[in-house]
């Protein structure tokens, strides 16, 4: 799987002293964001060059153990399902020293300049079939 | 299903225009604190009183349509499963105008004060046994 | 001054057990977006109608007392300076027990639809006209 | 100036397509945690081994230009001025082509363990002393 890098900031715990857990949607985002850049194509770019967005479907999450404050954890980041008109990313979030915090997955669809629904480009799907399968 | 009203905001947006997928986990906390409250007793005094918290074991939510800013929504939440060490709530998303945007659940074990798993307190089980059922 | 009331929630909360710093400048926005709807027009029809938005260039805030989780506190909104090309709000942040927990301002400027400043436009200029002074 | 870049993320926008404004006082946070860390001492240990918090009394932003989607953006961090019982932090946030997106400082008092106001403790106060003075 991709790996990227984050820390736990103080505005990302709650008063449990754990990471709040809608934060880890967010990290999912940063993961699948930085795959694509290191895939060759930052999603800014298949923004503006591509003309597609890729909006969520469905987003799901197990939580195994709690990120605290300050902690260094890895975001994997794998597709997992590609398909003409919709994307599956797997993601795991693992602590420094290798224990499993979170993980889920988001699915996407894709969303042309006009806000309908429309196949992926190809210039997409050739980059998404690069991308670790996890 | 219990119901309580929510405001889009604009810091809840993303350059899309849609409300970031990470805030429905937060309208799902503010439907179950807000149940739990006219229910009878509060999340804060559950914590407080009761000595236990509900950290999430699991969240999911399904995006079938996009929240904008300003929109109106109503978080629906019913209590779908309890059991000795977890709970599990159920969320809908619904828009003013009845539209469903969303709906998702999440689930919760029991943690005491020394920080470990425990049982349900007898205060808590015959509240949420009061819950709508969805 | 206007006044909007809003609920600490957990996800505001960070491991001190007070409200997370950053928050405030949100609750800012929800006084000042209530405001506007109350003196007769939302802020979203104000950028879709008038065609402006009014992006920050200055927001501040002194935090006197913390905020915890679950409090109800009242967040008052006032405008402080209304001029051709900006315009200044003030809030206080107030628990429900009268406690004055913060206060701030923010400076706006206004921006067209071409992303470039413009002059106040008239009917925006009539509603803040309308507005506690503070 | 202490410098840590940061990249703008999709969650940090709202829909003017700017980050939101109030994910810059998230911003500063990271700033002056990366400096402590850089200094010797993580915000962590200052919180457990030192056993003080440093909460904000006071925050400030002034918005020049508006950073965007995946920008990647240097949050530069210095002490201004130190007090036996308060800290200032100015920042700056620049983007990676140099130019200057907004400025702005905390204030920060000491709270020992029994959450009162303390004095800075001796070793907080020889790890500051070494700061960038902006």
């Amino acid at each position: 799987m991709h790996r990227f890098p984050l820390r736990v900031r103080y505005g990302d715990t709650d008063q449990m002293g754990f990471a709040y857990y809608a934060n880890y949607l967010r990290w999912f985002e940063i993961g699948r964001a930085e795959m694509l850049r290191d895939l060759g194509m930052s999603y800014a770019r298949v923004e503006t060059e591509l003309e597609v967005s890729l909006p969520v479907l469905e987003a799901a999450c197990r939580y195994h153990r709690a990120a605290r404050y300050d902690d260094l954890v890895v975001v994997e980041t794998a597709v997992t399902s590609l398909r003409r008109a919709s994307v599956r990313f797997a993601y795991r979030v693992v602590r420094e020293d290798g224990e499993l915090l979170a993980e889920g997955h988001t699915e996407h669809c894709f969303l042309g300049r006009d806000g309908r629904p429309t196949r992926i480009p190809a210039a997409l799907e050739a980059l998404m079939a690069r991308a670790p399968r996890g």
